[in-house]
């Protein structure tokens, strides 16, 4: 019987998440006699997501935590190698969310996988056509709701989300500033993203910069990070802007709250929304979504940068890089055989 | 010819406003001779309204600050005296911003002033047909979106447009509770304006009672307040929560700006909305609002308490009980002969 490699959370990390939160593992491959509606999935590339850190706690708020000693939950594409389930043929390809072991039993009621449609690329179901994508799309055109020659500011620019969000921005009409750290990723923003304008949060001030940049202020901003960038991005909205708060990056590995904009009164003043999502909100639209998208990269217009890793052995310091930005786009890991 | 009294704003505040800000002047009546357009009218009845301080900033931000030496900008309601405007006639009443004086020369360019509506009781037009209650109107319907059955938080509930918020809620079918300082207030929210539950703030631990009174969240909070207790509130708001943010009376007379919601992830993973509103905003819409307070008014629905003070002299040190609590509902003052 093949063996099950797993990455299993050993602890709730308090602070930075660490390997000592983590346990590697071998197991048994899960039974393949299947119940009704089970299938058996192997797991061929994982996709390293910052919000996974937030589903490691106790306290996970909008998802159910991942249990003390099972494997850590994560988006991965994986192949069907048993199923009980008539839509789920053994040999096809699936996406959604497993976790990090070689094998995954999943169950009707278990996460959402989904087939992968005909003709697509298994890279694109987890980077221009992933939870990524539709996180994009979502929450940059039914929560910001960007008009045509608004100015749009985007943090975590260069990443899995942002990079999207600022494409698709630029699709719309807008003028898109985007905030990154270090020259390379500001430099990919500029050239393969072709956005309005870079700043890099690593080496200048965000603050001084937004004011040169945007004198009229920011209409929409697409936060991926929190903490003092974000506090800086709302203190330079405009008039009725509308703040999308997507992720909290910043403050996934610091234990307490992340605090909020530094002046509610020009809340008011300013008519600001600042408001909080989540994907899932919106499923009902995902087809629309998914056009969207696939129209968009086939003319061209979604350049993506795909970091793929390889080694079921190195996912947790691939893991942890994503918070020391150590990535560039779409953190991806390959899984070898075992 | 008649003088005309005026409490002018003599330097700004920076902290508390006080009598050392303002002051007293006795000037000739303006000019009888009107350009095209303009209205003189006689100052009858001033509104007191926290907001006032922020004009008095210089940097005002959505309001054109009051200019050092001219009389404080206040709502009033006022009979005209003479008029070069075929809209106003001598002797009719009118209400809408004009300035601390028993004169003020009105121009077409100038605030907005309209005539009081046949029938209507002059301190209607400064109490649930004013300002304060278009506000609560707009704000709680058009910005909180209420739906039956919700459960509604509101700070300042016992104050000019708090009370009407109140009791638009229970009109909308929601679970209403106040949030006031003092046992009187709270005493008046629950007998006479009929809400569910009221948090004294000043002897109450506000986040514990929010806890106790609320363990499924709160699903609108219409903050005037801003400060620890707006933090409170937004702490233990529900999923898809809706927080309108009509005032910041705990910061306009504190240097520096108002902090805002502790932790941004739960606005994101509870998809709360955050979002400042002015009801000028929604003017299109005024005349709806004005029908509705006003049938709500004639079927009994509409509790408010009037605090009425008198002499033009006490106008500053009336106004300024507006911050230590000391009015207990919309605080008006009637101006004496001169």
């Amino acid at each position: 019987m093949p063996i099950n490699r797993q990455w299993i959370l050993k602890s709730r990390p308090s602070g930075m998440v660490s390997t000592d939160n983590l346990a590697y593992r071998e197991s048994d491959m899960p039974n393949t006699e299947l119940n009704d509606g089970e299938v058996l999935v192997r797991n061929k590339i994982f996709a390293c997501m910052p919000a996974m850190r937030t589903w490691m706690n106790a306290d996970s708020e909008y998802f159910p935590p991942i249990p003390l000693g099972a494997p850590v939950t994560a988006p991965a594409v994986a192949e069907v190698v048993t199923s009980n389930n008539p839509r789920f043929k053994a040999g096809t390809l699936v996406s959604g969310l497993t976790g990090w072991e070689d094998y995954s039993l999943v169950s009707k009621n278990n996460f959402f996988i989904s087939l992968l449609p005909e003709g697509i690329d298994p890279l694109d179901a987890l980077t221009i056509l992933g939870g990524n994508a539709i996180t994009a799309y979502f929450g940059l055109l039914k929560v910001g709701e960007p008009k045509d020659g608004e100015t749009v500011v985007v943090t975590g620019a260069a990443g899995s989300t942002g990079s999207l969000v600022c494409q698709i921005a630029k699709i719309k009409g807008c003028r898109v500033i985007g905030i990154a750290g270090g020259p390379e990723k500001c430099k990919w923003l500029l050239d393969e993203a072709n956005i309005d304008a870079a700043i890099d949060y690593k080496s200048e001030d965000v603050a001084a910069r937004l004011k040169e940049l945007c004198p009229k202020g920011v209409d929409v901003f697409f936060d991926n990070v929190g903490g003092t960038i974000m506090q800086d991005v709302i203190d330079q909205m405009a008039m009725y802007g509308r703040c999308v708060m997507c992720g909290q990056i910043a403050h996934y590995n610091t234990p307490g709250p992340a605090p909020g904009p530094r002046d509610m009164f020009r809340v008011i003043s300013h008519r600001l929304r600042i408001q909080g999502f989540i994907s899932s909100d919106f499923m009902k639209d995902r087809k629309e979504a998914l056009t969207d998208l696939s129209a968009w990269a086939r003319a061209g217009k979604l350049a993506h940068q795909v970091d793929m890793r390889e080694g079921f052995k190195n996912l947790p310091e691939t893991y942890f890089e994503l918070f020391s930005g150590g990535n560039n786009g779409t953190l991806l890991l390959k899984v070898d055989e075992a």
